[in-house]
């Protein structure tokens, strides 16, 4: 890569953008820096939610209508686990644990997540790079009236129902970052930074919960833009309005603002929320249809990203 | 069980009579015991094919066209896994994964495979007790003219092809046995074995090769039956013919009475081999048509068997 783009984001919301962004720059132009705090071992298997929903998507192999997943998957496995008595509180399809399946056995093998990421991604023919937040496990535990849950468990298992009282990420000051991304920092590759509107608590916090990126976005030399995941005082899809307003924070676009602040240049809300921005000096706001759900809205988006981006640098 | 008979056996040819047996005597009179020497680890998963086979086969959810695995079985998982450039040489269909991933787990928590045995059966509705030879690993080894092969490699990879030298049971010296097993031996609750028709070289002789079960055997107070795998001069599926040539010996009743010897009281060989039969005053020898296809065959064979032993009796 020459000179280009990092997209930094989580699963599904921040999926969409990623996805119009590879529609727009070609891969020596962008690069993807996942979430992995949400990776989990279950029945063996290490599964990177994250990870996966952006190959998946890249690759133009997810289900839409599911939201995570593989389209055409089938459930036989699951069935025969559960006739087995087995607790399939995640949910695995025949084709998609071949991923967790595969990714196990070259962990196992030694390789670093990083690597691993990249072989399931040729394999998949996504041609994009996709890197991992940390080669070493980062964990997000959510702390709920209910005790203290791994995210898999209060996202999926709970279905995000108990309370949360704060979120925290273990072991993300030891977390080893892989070193094609290391080296792409160093060398200033990176010419612009992409915040996809993926759950800033769960999603993007585990990212910049890590000292090395955290320096690398506070000290850039490079415009930082965020695309915000509420819209008219609500989440898109998902619990971010939910989480706030149980964490005493006010789901709107002031609070992403407040929240982003010092770290991103532009903030990019949407024409409804024209009204709700506030005055900061720090920030730029640029108003646009900021919902996804088709892929020329998703092309749409990040061409105006991209935009307001290049503004940035005149 | 009060008195009853423990059924010796391997895989796919055993698992024809294990059949017929478990029609004809319920399970407080009828108790198997498997070979595991050719359980193996693949991907992490542990794989006990012998189990697997016999828990299908009284379960009847057992692919009789295929001989191994499952029926209605697909291959999602499968299909996958060789798109991310798994060497796929042992088949795992999307259902019988399940057993794979469940038995992994168990072993994982700490349960004896026994154990884990009796809780997949349960599951599967089998209501026979099926016992592991052992608890601990025992690996039959293939010495071949392509070197020295586990069992399966050899069976499946290299699809018997390689010629044999030696085959030798690693383990068995410090196998573990199940409790449940040497409580029944202690309790003298068997009136009778019998050594189903599996390879007397891959599936019965890793079984013989723990001391404590050859001396079970060896200073038996209870008839012993074996049923011939050789039906003139050739094995009826499998290896075990081509086997007997390249170890230098020739595939014929009188090897396998002589092989048996001392173990067995009753051989039960096909009327075709009535011509063929040596000599020996350690062991009678039945007659009867012994090849099963057709599940009638398999019962009247088993039925065949429980009248010889009790003939032994009087």
């Amino acid at each position: 890569m020459k000179s280009g783009i990092l997209a930094i984001c989580g699963g599904i919301g921040g999926a969409k953008l990623a996805f119009g962004l590879s529609k727009v720059l070609p891969p020596e132009e962008l690069v993807y820096l996942v979430n992995t705090g949400d990776d989990f071992t279950y029945l063996n298997f290490q599964i990177s939610p994250d990870l996966d929903t952006l190959m998946y998507t890249l690759a133009e192999v997810n289900d839409p209508e599911r939201g995570w997943g593989l389209k055409n998957e089938t459930w036989k496995n699951l069935k025969a686990l559960k006739e087995y008595g087995v607790d399939t509180w995640f949910q695995l399809g025949d084709k998609d644990l071949a991923t967790h399946i595969r990714r196990t056995q070259l962990l196992d093998e030694g390789k670093k997540l990083s690597e691993v990421t990249k072989l399931l991604c040729t394999s998949l023919g996504v041609k994009h790079l996709i890197i991992p937040m940390s080669e070493s496990p980062v964990r997000t535990i959510v702390t709920t009236d209910k005790g203290k849950l791994a995210f898999q468990e209060y996202f999926v298992k709970f279905q995000c129902k108990p309370k949360v009282k704060k979120i925290s990420y273990i072991g993300s000051n030891k977390a080893e970052i892989p070193k094609v991304l290391k080296k792409l920092i160093d060398e200033n590759r990176f010419s612009g930074v992409i915040i996809c509107p993926s759950n800033p608590y769960l999603s993007i916090d585990p990212i910049l919960s890590i000292p090395e990126l955290n320096l690398f976005l506070s000290e850039r030399n490079m415009p930082v833009l965020a695309v915000s995941p509420i819209i008219n005082n609500a989440s898109i899809k998902g619990p971010t309005s939910k989480i706030m307003k149980e964490m005493n924070i006010e789901p709107s676009v002031k609070s992403i603002a407040d929240h982003y602040s010092g770290l991103t240049d532009i903030l990019m809300v949407d024409y409804k929320d024209k009204e709700n921005i506030p005055r900061l000096d720090s920030v730029s706001f640029v108003f646009d249809s900021i919902y996804m759900e088709t892929s020329s809205q998703k092309i749409n988006l990040a061409t105006k990203c991209l935009e307001a981006l290049e503004g940035k640098y005149s």
